[in-house]
């Protein structure tokens, strides 16, 4: 009997430790996808676009992992909690490597126009939607609740950023119908960075059920996040 | 044990008619919303944004009715990729309902406006995205392969649709600056209503997984939707 919740244990944190490999290459994903966009490199961003089999490699393995953990270790409480929240938190990361993607062929079209600007809030909201997902996966592996806490507060920023993303460049489609084409383009990559926020945000709910047995979700009137 | 077991399985049988409930639900509000745009019904609009919380509601309760059989009852294989889709099925009807409430809060903004063009191909992906649903749940409770991997097919058709939305809204665009704004929202809901039929597919492939236990996810050489 030993042996088999040694090896329980074993299985778990190999679990975990692909979950964060998985976070890892997300955030790589995102990171590249942002990098091709500020630094108009093209070349980057086929790579980029070629590369999306590792991620979907790893969601399927997570899964497969979390489903024989299930079936053959039949878990109690605690560790039944960190695998359902796994197979939650397996589906953002593969969603937010997706968006990498969305970036990514967003990315292509725009960087066909001359820039409308210089880039400042893209890169700042990319760099906020990366350190949430790490501060997410850490409050995964660290049973971290105040800092899963803290990436529910991010979330608000990055909101708010890309709120002034959209509201800047429709003044630049009203003022010059050259931009309207490029300008629609950022706005696409402003929201899906702000869904990787909210994938973030997911794991990190995911985190503080999975510590607290308390469900933080569809709290105060929760509504959707703004949609502008 | 036999009283065991059928407990499990009036349980299972309840958490089936729950997820069902919540599809109908979520169904309903995507045709409520999309309802608002057509008809410039500012009124029900109101009362749409208002009512995300039976959903939310809903949602608690099924995650909460999947730990509890997997606490309760250890259920093995067949059974336990039933109660596995569930945790699944409810998450992306969770965000469909979400969904609904960002097409209600794009429509609040877009009827300030007065109409860009007659609408035809907002309401067919409305028509289209909802479809989806009821087929992905039909197939979950009749496990019918078949219906589910129908549901994948449909998807290229919604996607067609928002590619086809995109181009024509942007010809407005370039041609009248009054139409930026507006035109700009209805991009963001024919996004929102694609965005409901991925999250139709990703019941869809739940479902061939639970009936099947086969994979069809990130299968030949999949990438995310097109992103235009």
């Amino acid at each position: 009997m030993e042996r088999v919740v040694r090896h329980f244990q074993e299985e778990l944190e190999a679990l975990q430790e692909r979950l964060l490999a998985m976070g890892g290459l997300a955030e790589e994903r995102v990171r590249e996808a942002v990098r091709c966009v500020t630094d108009r490199d093209r070349t980057a961003l086929e790579v980029l676009l070629a590369g999306d089999q590792p991620i979907n490699d790893l969601h399927m393995e997570i899964d497969d992992r979390c489903f024989k953990l299930l079936a053959l270790h039949q878990p109690m409480a605690a560790d039944l909690r960190v695998i359902v929240a796994a197979v939650k938190i397996n589906t953002d990361l593969e969603r937010v490597g997706d968006l990498a993607v969305n970036i990514g062929e967003a990315a292509g079209r725009y960087l066909v126009h001359p820039p409308v600007k210089p880039l400042i809030d893209i890169p700042r909201m990319g760099e906020l939607a990366q350190r949430m997902l790490r501060d997410a996966l850490d409050a995964f592996v660290r049973r971290d609740v105040p800092l899963a806490e803290a990436v529910l507060v991010e979330d608000d920023t990055l909101d708010a950023l890309k709120t002034q993303i959209f509201r800047e460049l429709l003044t630049y489609m009203l003022q010059d119908p050259s931009t309207v084409e490029p300008a629609l383009d950022l706005i696409l990559i402003s929201r899906h960075l702000e869904r990787i926020g909210d994938h973030a945000t997911n794991v990190a709910e995911d985190v503080i059920f999975m510590v607290s047995a308390r469900d933080v979700r569809h709290q105060g009137g929760d509504t959707p996040h703004d949609d502008t």
